[in-house]
């Protein structure tokens, strides 16, 4: 694992804090930890670390980093083609240097029923796409990358962004996730409606996580018909900075108030089974703050829609197909 | 149970908000929705309800509240001589009308053996303090109410603030805590050192608190015992916004440095001992968001202080006694 240090070196060069607030994913904690110590003795700086859980680029401390009187706030691990957000954050790559060879070596013969492949990894593993294709290429295969939109870089995705997989579906027989996350490489499987083979270069193992993906999709469906004769509907707004979509959320609750729904708006940081079950008088909730939450499959007592999946039931209640719902650039 | 509506609709009256933002305690929350859904009919105001666990005055919404654009935030249950938090939050009543007649009568055997009581209790019962005062003088008691400091009002406590009942116990000889709160019950004995007895109306219980208070100190010393060799200590600045003593997080590091020790400054909103466990480097932490989180007995796997414990810790590392560092009027 490589974090970018320069990177935060260069900007605390020029920025000078007297503070700075880091914050990662758990798996690089030990990292930077090491990396803040460095920085209080080498540069005479102030380190905060966050121990909350950092879900993603959509998870920025940039409102907290400001409470706290720090200048700068390093979001470590979710690179992404915006490199700052908010006023003083920045985002900070970091690497994964694990050899991704003997896997597509161990993949290619349950790839070799595709013609044309298409790569897609997250952000730790982008330096790897290069080399990927090369290699795929050499064995045979037409290697297609997505271009980079809005947040995203070439070939990459994130937990409810897709474009550049989504983008290049028509082009592609299958999809292959460079990297250890079924959580990524199912999103991958949804978003394109392809298969999609999941290449893990720790265990040397290529997934076929499109069986996978079709049970999420079901269980998906499912949900939705669970909450087809609510009444009731809360309607969750995220309280992280960046899930923080209120405007979304009082767009559904205008369409909900529509079809004669009772509506009431909710806030919640954290959004589980536990705290939603206080509410005993609401039916079903309808949640803004990440798609994730509803599609994952955790267990939650009753109908808990994403964005998607709201949009679909309105379009059964206007008595139309609901759509193939989850094949989109982008979850939100 | 009473909520102070009428609070409410004068505020809403006077600000004309287009959308509130109400938070309380859990078990409060289906008579908030049910007031909630009356405003929205009545007043044509926009009503949010906040999902996330409220834990006291000290955990109000107020930046929360101009980030989703509500012009008013109601934080309903937790009562204080301050009435008004930050820029637009205002603290709402409830009052318990439960009958404390019957629990009075119980409790007359066990606290026959004391002269000269204090009676204190939390914000939903201090409307009961007069009749009780006055049930118990009847009984032959010499009665004392403390007055109140600060955020607390005559007779009030909170979990870590203790003014009104630590202030009296030079006069009484025992303290009666009226309501169904152990928590609130063993702090008050805790802090004031005095034999304290809760009195439940609901169970009609009158319930001595002193033997676990005693060992919830015992536990709190042990604590404190376990980090005496610590080398490495994690300071943990709390996020809720009531909770972010920053300037004490920082004066706890610097004392820290000074006794050579390895010191991170850490942020966390939500303190529980999964979080916590990430950090394999730390040997024990200090935290500064709320006093409770350390002394209620919940079990971590390595100590964590609360400000009185490591103050008493730092009287240990000079050489000094520990002193009795629970008996005071305010645990931050």
């Amino acid at each position: 694992v490589r974090i970018d240090e320069n990177k935060i070196i260069s900007e605390i060069k020029q920025v000078k804090p007297a503070a700075i607030l880091l914050s990662c994913p758990d798996g690089y904690l030990p990292q930077v930890q090491q990396l803040a110590s460095k920085i209080e003795k080498e540069y005479n700086v102030r380190t905060i670390i966050s121990a909350d859980p950092t879900y993603g680029c959509c998870d920025i401390m940039d409102d907290d980093a400001s409470r706290l009187g720090t200048d700068l706030a390093f979001h470590i691990g979710h690179n992404s083609a915006i490199k700052r957000i908010g006023k003083r954050t920045v985002l900070i790559d970091i690497y994964e240097d694990v050899d991704f060879t003997k896997v597509i070596k161990e993949s290619l013969s349950s790839l070799k029923k595709y013609n044309r492949l298409g790569i897609c990894t997250i952000s730790q593993y982008l330096h790897q796409l290069g080399k990927t294709k090369k290699t795929l290429e050499e064995a045979g295969f037409k290697i297609c990358i997505g271009e980079g939109q809005e947040r995203l870089l070439d070939g990459q995705i994130m937990g409810c962004r897709f474009g550049p997989a989504f983008n290049i579906r028509d082009k592609i027989d299958a999809l292959v996730f460079l990297g250890q996350s079924r959580f990524h490489a199912i999103g991958v499987a949804l978003s394109t409606g392809r298969p999609t083979i999941m290449l893990d270069p720790y265990l040397t193992i290529a997934e076929d996580v499109t069986p996978l993906a079709e049970k999420w999709l079901k269980r998906s469906i499912l949900q939705l018909y669970n909450a087809r004769d609510a009444e009731r509907f809360g309607v969750i707004i995220g309280l992280r900075e960046g899930q923080n979509l209120f405007k979304r959320a009082m767009q559904i609750r205008s369409k909900l108030l529509e079809y004669g729904k009772v509506v009431q708006p909710i806030t919640l940081r954290e959004i589980t089974d536990e705290r939603l079950v206080i509410f005993k008088n609401i039916d079903a909730f309808i949640q803004t703050a990440c798609p994730r939450i509803s599609i994952d499959g955790e267990t939650f007592s009753k109908p808990i829609l994403s964005i998607p999946q709201i949009e679909a039931l309105f379009n059964i209640w206007d008595g139309k197909e609901p759509e193939v719902f989850l094949e989109k650039p982008l979850w939100l």
